[in-house]
């Protein structure tokens, strides 16, 4: 497994992304657009699973937190409030002699360009944030910002979601949803994009609970990535030293993957303090402290935050579950994908399309279907059937043979093991269900 | 119940959606930002279970639909392309004395100010398209645009799905996600907003067979509203005169509702031609027709498009199920949502607070989370329980009590009816399942 996954790794996987239909270059027949990117038919399946997984862990299974959907765009007031007007910032240095420019911090040696050796001219301050124009005059009182983090959503809706549910304080607010950073050295296929989607959970904490808090929400987001199918031996912790932490945190641990190209964070967990209460409080002029009616004390609280990235979360399953395995004469490509996530939960395959199998195997695909994703095929040799579904990760085919016919039972083989077993078609339903339903 | 939803039913849905969170203005504690919204904790379940009620009947159960998830961010030219740079514009006057602003087609005296009787100016074309800039410099060869709409993305990744999936003529790609327009008079609550989410399918067909696919999908879309659980007397179709009808379409049809403010639109189904093909095969040089390997015969597609808006039609739904009810001695605010697309699908309480009722409950709840989204509550008298969950419109309420702990039994209460009747507990899953689940 450590050889075969080597720096081709990443090739083999965006070849069988684009092949397969899981991602695909946004605009490519245009050329494309840079670090932008489009989910093809199963990529969107897979997805719309771990967004799913991360719902259902985050907000369907616990009674503590809510969910949210903010809009993209919000009050500019807000971006100034967060920091980001002021300091969401890249120095950058451009090259007078052949006009490229380039991250001040990613340039070798100072002052000289690393394409052409030419002169840079000193570092300036570039906002990360796209900026557009609402309403028809462009003028500086009508910028707003896409959003370039989802969570100033949930800040400034604490209030709304706080007197419309019936929560009390520790209580979380969870979103999935699109974020832009308009960056200047993106990379890594979809680990890093200008557009992207994250999935952001914010936990509102009396004040003198929140290391208890934090502690707590690093355990479980570490346990949810092994519960994603991730190999618990390739996630750890890194936590941010003092150098690196953000101005409004008081603590961090990033959960990192080692991926082909290095260990990189999948997923941040920051102790926020009050910093973001406070600060909206102190732009918008409403009062957003909590009265706790137990304890008669009135406090703003704290926020301990789990920032996920959904696309290089789909990144890490893909690049994860990647495997050329070594067969006795052969070689397969198959994606161990957990089967809560696999794009295609079940195919179906009539063995031979003669003798009212290709009918049985429809009728039992169209009693799976409002169930489950599930694919019909009865193209090529059985074998070759199989190998196209391991590559994709389904992680279970069910074969309708001669048998089939007689005794209303169909083979049903599992994607790692390649194990085949037989069971009666009308339990196959359960015993799918058994095997990919999402559980806390 | 026709006099009930009067003119002020808008006015009860939005403050009920405030209330009871389903929807907030967004931005509200820094002044609101005009016609954008957030969605709430009720609010975002109800929209989850709206898309995925529309990806279920478009994509899951269906095996001649792909799905596709294209980036919000494309390449400039596929706006050229589409007409979207030339023509995708509103013409607007400025008042010279006031200098307010109107769409030209919205003033009723020409040339003379609405607000102020002031001159206006000749009316100018406006782009409704939000732009910004992607890399770090502000210049023309950098602009991209917030797409307008999602189809064009589906449009220039026919051939990635063609060679991915194993699809052939007829078929189609859904897309669900957010588009932008600069409206210039957005209004009507989430109806027609700046920042919204479309349901698109592009269904790519033979050309001689576009006039029988398109009263194919009229009937399908019409029939899907009604599956939702919309008035069927309140949905009509709308055929585009010629006056009507976009320079890319040979025919149009409306599904209307008859909203509080009006009949209006809820989707388009429009036969679009080979216009899209065409224009994106003539500005990307790409060669963008089908083979039909059994006629021989080659052909750009000819596509028929069903278009439809996520927030308005969670409005429908909204409106459509909203009733005050009047009942013996009381009035009670019940929302009539279809079971499958509630937020909360069955609320769990314990008659009181004692005699191990809260822990049979809570019991209940635990094996109920996995599979739906639950509620419990255990405050207040039962009857208001029950009202509480009516105004949300949770299909379905369980009462543990003291007959639940000597024979592990449940009353269950249906929403609509008021019913109620008594299983045993080890059913409620499946009397759930059966009630609540999507089915073709």
């Amino acid at each position: 497994m450590a050889k075969q996954k080597s720096d081709t790794i990443m090739d083999k996987v965006v070849s069988l992304c684009k092949r397969k239909g899981f991602i695909f270059q946004s605009s490519e027949i245009y050329g494309g657009l840079n670090s932008c990117y489009d989910y093809g038919p199963l990529g969107i399946e897979l997805k719309r699973n771990i967004k799913d997984f991360w719902w259902k862990h985050m907000v369907q299974f616990r009674a503590d937190i809510e969910g949210l959907d903010a809009s993209i765009l919000m009050h500019p007031r807000i971006w100034e409030a967060s920091g980001h007007v002021a300091g969401f910032t890249d120095p950058l240095v451009d090259c007078k002699k052949c006009k490229q420019r380039f991250r001040a911090d990613h340039v070798e040696e100072p002052g000289v360009c690393p394409a052409c050796g030419g002169e840079l001219t000193d570092e300036r301050q570039f906002n990360l944030m796209f900026k557009t124009f609402m309403g028809p005059v462009e003028e500086q009182a009508n910028v707003v910002y896409l959003r370039p983090e989802t969570a100033q959503g949930i800040y400034v809706n604490f209030l709304n979601v706080l007197q419309s549910s019936r929560q009390k304080v520790p209580y979380g607010i969870a979103q999935i949803g699109k974020a832009f950073r308009n960056e200047i050295t993106p990379g890594n296929f979809i680990f890093r994009t200008r557009e992207f989607e994250q999935m952001e959970m914010q936990f509102f904490v009396k004040p003198d609970t929140a290391t208890e808090w934090f502690e707590y929400w690093k355990q479980q987001r570490m346990e949810y990535y092994v519960k994603l199918g991730i190999t618990k031996e390739k996630l750890a912790f890194h936590q941010h030293g003092p150098d690196e932490l953000a101005h409004y945190a008081a603590d961090a641990f990033d959960i990192e993957y080692q991926f082909p190209f290095g260990n990189m964070e999948l997923e941040g967990i920051h102790n926020r303090t009050n910093f973001d209460l406070s600060r909206h409080q102190e732009y918008s002029g409403k009062d957003l402290s909590y009265f706790d009616d137990q304890t008669r004390e009135r406090f703003v609280p704290y926020i301990i935050e789990t920032s996920a990235g959904c696309d290089r979360t789909l990144l890490t399953c893909l690049v994860d579950a990647y495997e050329e395995e070594q067969l006795e004469n052969d070689v397969r490509t198959v994606l161990h994908l957990a089967p809560e996530i696999a794009p295609v939960k079940a195919a179906v395959f009539p063995l031979v399309k003669r003798d009212g199998m290709p009918e049985l195997a429809m009728k039992l695909i169209d009693e799976l279907r409002p169930h489950f994703n599930v694919f019909y095929d009865h193209g090529g040799a059985i074998g070759r059937r199989y190998r196209r579904m391991d590559e994709v990760g389904t992680p279970f085919c069910l074969t309708v043979d001669s048998e089939s016919l007689e005794n209303q039972t169909v083979t049903i083989r599992e994607r790692d093991s390649m194990q085949q077993e037989r069971i009666a078609i009308d339990t196959v339903r359960k015993y799918l269900e058994d095997r990919i339903t999402v559980r806390p």
